[in-house]
């Protein structure tokens, strides 16, 4: 038996095939440019080479479509027949506060996310199509929508509110809702395990630092506070997104600059962090490239996006009151040792030290890894994420009828023993290029 | 000879008059209700009963007539004659980058003051016009501009910008500039002598809590960061200030409510805050009463704003590294025991344990006090703060030709001796009263 999961973009549709017997990965891939000229997909299967086509896709029906004429093809795909595929989890970033938990799509559920589609007006709609294209093509399985919001529905009432008028909330739903949950649940669970104590006796941070990029604070197991609000803007420097800024800014350049409302907003989103910053730049590699070179906007992007991170830890810590482990994971977390190195430098006033050696050999997805000093009274680690894990769980354990929300419902990674193939196969071959990656190996307590 | 410094507000003039040589204020007051109907002036001359009454001030001017009236007044006046000021200082919010210090105003100070005035036009419009107003009745003496934005121009870039496109910082001045710049520095002064310690080697966290509130991070005795950003809306949960939200908050409601821009602008100011969280309450004390009564709004409304602060504390912890003092100040840090033990519960994981009973009992603007215990790794001051001191020392010094900024500067307050006539004989007086007080009363180290 197999699980899809699939994360539709506006204009792309991520997709992972896992086979649960063999706890182990098929294929992997992404259509591009759904909607738009030249789109193509970008696919990798197990033990094969990555094979690239292009193919035309109006909508994201005939990416799904694609999706699974390559999963089935006789060259390139894993499976003899679509009817081995028996749940899809489908990746929905804004579920509101109508969800604790995933759950399987009907049409009570479709109408709650059209209900809260103006909250997240850049990922939902996408999000949407993409569930609708999956249920057309597999019409005869159960389809789960895992949201991003549902993990962070334990906060309290001061943590998710705005200190704005009280009916906005009542209202509109204006509230603090939080994104990268089901990445926070991974990492949060995983730490657990590496930490040898009960989860729900666990107090983390966890920097969830990508393109989008979010904090987690983490209390008894479960998201007490979070740096991204009603939408996936506020909170860090993020590639192309503000995050937290004077509510006032928006007004003020509104009247100076002549901009419209959208105008506005889209700027924020688009044309602001560190590509504001910069000018230039969004990926952290040419951000790096460039500061080395001299670049003083590049430097500088750098300083804004590592002190903003700084203070969401402290924040944290001095509301938490007592922190087990600050976790790093996504992309940047697991591979921009310079950023880490920024964010970590000078922190041993609030008890963590890291080991400056450890740290630049922890770049890898292929291992959790341990890079604070034995003295720290806050260990630092790095725990690759694992979204599409949580996504395939959810997807077969409401399938199967034995799922429930993560306080009630325990996943095969929480196990002390939990190995995941790929990654286990990857670092074996990493060793082999980078035996000092040995030295940095998080082993569970 | 005497110095007088005027506060002025859209719709008030505060004021004090100072004694130079006796180093004692000689009265206080405060025009209300300036360009409205109904207005009246509060005047409290040293050693007379308060003295209210009404006068019609259809301007700023009329109300600086009438402060110099009563200052001259046989009955409730404290001088026979005007001549005797000899210079005045006024408070002006928004000074923009381009003052680093208090200056004399001259017609390229007001050119700038008014090029700056779209960066607070909540405020600045006020402060002109007092400066007008007071040169038209005290044309013959220096006029002096105390910017509370001048303390934080040594925040470096990574504080003061906002990861927005660069262009609006160098086309619209887009930036964190930082207010109660004036209270900050007097506060860290005074800290700096109470720790026995060169004040720029000293690094404190400031909380300055009032109806407007900001935190500072104060690094080798210069501001090195602050909650409020480019206008005093950023930041914490103000009486009617949102404070910190979401940068597409605005635009959301709008859109759902149908809101202008200046409509939004305006309910973040003036209907946000403590105001928009308990529907009713602006001032703590009455916040504090309901939630004796068991309001959950009123206590929702405070645990926010101490999340809130908490927050700050941890974060400006984090980038600090090295804290040697938590310091509050302002009405509600001076007196609202309730909100500062909701702030500094649980934080002794950052090395700060204050100590309740002395928490409780240390509520007084006669005596700077101590309320950590001796085991917290971070003391806990509260430094009754004086804007009012630190204008009139300026106005004195730019008008002698001694003024420098406050890094090449000594004020009378640095010294370990520096007393308070008013407050001394004030705590006299509260002592007998209560004499616990005794124990907390910080003495320099």
């Amino acid at each position: 038996m197999v699980i899809l999961v699939l994360n539709c973009g506006s204009s792309s549709a991520k997709y992972q095939l896992y086979d649960w017997e063999a706890k182990d990965i098929l294929a992997v891939g992404n259509v591009e440019k759904v909607t738009l000229k030249g789109s193509f997909i970008s696919h990798k299967a197990k033990g094969k080479e990555e094979y690239v086509v292009e193919h035309d896709c109006p909508d994201h029906t005939e990416a799904v479509n694609l999706i699974i004429k390559l999963l089935t093809d006789k060259e390139h795909g894993v499976i003899t027949d679509m009817g081995i595929i028996k749940a899809v989890g489908h990746r929905v970033v804004h579920g509101g506060d109508k969800f604790i938990k995933s759950v399987i799509v009907d049409d009570d559920v479709m109408k709650t996310l059209d209900e809260v589609k103006d909250l997240g007006p850049l990922h939902n709609p996408a999000n949407i199509m993409g569930i609708q294209a999956a249920k057309k093509v597999l019409p005869n399985v159960p389809h789960c929508a895992i949201m991003d919001t549902a993990w962070h529905q334990t906060m309290p009432p001061e943590s998710y509110l705005y200190a704005v008028p009280y009916d906005w909330y009542e209202k509109h739903s204006v509230r603090r809702y939080g994104f990268h949950g089901t990445s926070f649940l991974y990492t949060a669970k995983r730490a657990a395990v590496l930490l040898g104590k009960d989860p729900y006796k666990t107090n983390l941070i966890i920097c969830h630092l990508g393109n989008g990029a979010s904090v987690n604070a983490v209390k008894d197991g479960c998201s007490f506070d979070t740096s991204m609000g009603m939408t996936p803007l506020e909170g860090l420097i993020m590639g192309t997104r503000s995050g937290d800024a004077d509510p006032a800014l928006p007004f003020y350049v509104m009247r100076k600059a002549g901009l419209s409302a959208a105008e506005m907003e889209s700027a924020l989103n688009k044309k602001s962090g560190l590509l504001g910053i910069t000018g230039q730049y969004v990926d952290r590699r040419d951000i790096q490239k460039a500061t080395l070179a001299g670049d003083a906007r590049a430097k500088l992007a750098q300083d804004m996006e590592a002190q903003r991170v700084k203070k969401y830890i402290g924040g944290y810590l001095a509301t938490l009151g007592r922190v087990d482990a600050l976790v790093f994971t996504a992309g940047v977390g697991e591979f921009a040792f310079f950023i880490r190195k920024k964010i970590l430098e000078g922190l041993e006033g609030i008890g963590i030290v890291y080991d400056p050696k450890k740290n630049d050999l922890a770049c890898t997805r292929n291992t959790e890894t341990l890079i604070s000093k034995p003295e720290s009274k806050i260990p630092v680690y790095i725990i690759p994420t694992d979204e599409e894990l949580v996504m395939t769980e959810d997807a077969y354990a409401l399938m199967a009828g034995t799922y429930d929300v993560h306080t009630k419902f325990t996943y095969s990674f929480q196990s002390k023993d939990y190995v995941n193939k790929g990654r286990a196969e990857g670092l074996k071959e990493e060793l082999k290029k980078k035996p000092d990656l040995q030295s940095v190996i998080a082993v569970p307590k």
